[in-house]
């Protein structure tokens, strides 16, 4: 198989996660830039990849040779990954203890993530004129909803280990990590969270973690 | 195995997402109404099942006899359903089958749903003044936007067939059908979509479907 592409974008929390997978298992990828800060999402070339407008799209090649629509939306891509290239799993094989992660991984991918995406910010200066401070207040409202739904989660389950399942990193670990490169990303202020703090003083001991970052991607602004 | 317990609400889009689920694979479960419209999940009682203060939870035993941390999240939990009761299969067997699948069924879970909850009208109505006006434009804005994002991904794709993957109902019908129920729900006016509105009208022909719609719950407010 060819090297699969990442339509992405360095700031996206989204493409984050999948970076983070391809690096714990050792999967070779090109990473394409869509410019979401220039609207490049909604160009027509990239409306051909995916129609919906968003990042990441993982392009692979079909089982029958024919051409493959790319795979769109980060959980559908992590769990993809995850079936197809099962070494370094990112899920525990347990049912329960897989219901866990995925549900603390919601707390990202649906419960915060849909609400701070450039489509939302257009609509809410658009249609409630809503200005830099109060686009900023909502930010943080939603993102330490979330920081604080994953401490209330993490402190208080036994299952929790060096990472948020355990002492390997899951899908929650890159799910929770994406949520801090947001908060770094537009500067949002957030409260002590000290189960929270330690797993991600842990992950960002991994390479993999590290490599993922924004600022490592050839999309990266230099400053002039 | 004791039945299972779904903690639901009667319009919730999430629950109906469950319900349709288990009606699908015959599992018998019993639902406990926790009333959103009254703020019932955010108080002491609810918050001792689920912190984050959101339905659906579901109640499993745990493996070992211990207490078992209820499960939550919609797609959490039907992925479960779907690893600990495979009959029925709400998913194909190969990967990029899934992945389309999952990716579908993130329009309406990541994308729309997450927007139109009680605490996004809370937030909006205290912060930005939001009427009821506003409210209605705003809903009606993403759930029509997750459902033309449905109709573009279905209407171009060979794999849609009766239901929205083959001939099967998935995941991905559920979430769809979820979405109309919120429609409905809500009297939000759609567009005209033809391939959704074929797929909408070959589930709804499936006793699963209509048993799961809100107006046959127990906690459906009766007219006066």
């Amino acid at each position: 198989m060819a090297t699969m592409q990442i339509f992405g974008f360095w700031r996206s929390q989204a493409t984050y996660r999948l970076r983070v997978a391809f690096n714990l298992k050792g999967i070779a990828y090109e990473e394409k830039p869509i410019a979401l800060d220039k609207g490049e999402q909604f160009g027509e070339d990239f409306r051909k990849i995916n129609p919906l407008g968003s990042v990441p799209a993982l392009l692979v090649e079909a089982t029958d040779g024919s051409d493959q629509e790319p795979l769109t939306q980060s959980l559908a891509i992590l769990e993809y990954i995850e079936e197809t290239h099962p070494a370094t799993p990112l899920l525990p094989k347990d049912p329960l203890g897989r219901a866990r992660i995925r549900s603390l991984a919601s707390i990202a991918i649906s419960d915060s993530h849909p609400l701070i995406v450039p489509r939302i910010r257009g609509y809410l200066q658009n249609n409630a004129n809503f200005d830099a401070a109060q686009w900023k207040a909502w930010q943080t409202n939603w993102f330490n909803t979330a920081l604080e739904g994953f401490e209330a989660r993490l402190s208080k389950d036994r299952r929790t280990g060096q990472f948020c399942h355990g002492d390997q990193p899951t899908i929650a670990d890159i799910c929770l990590l994406g949520l801090i490169q947001g908060t770094r990303a537009f500067e949002i202020e957030v409260p002590k969270l000290p189960t929270v703090e330690r797993i991600v003083e842990a992950c960002e001991k991994l390479d993999a973690f590290e490599r993922a970052k924004g600022v490592h991607q050839v999309d990266y602004p230099q400053k002039a």
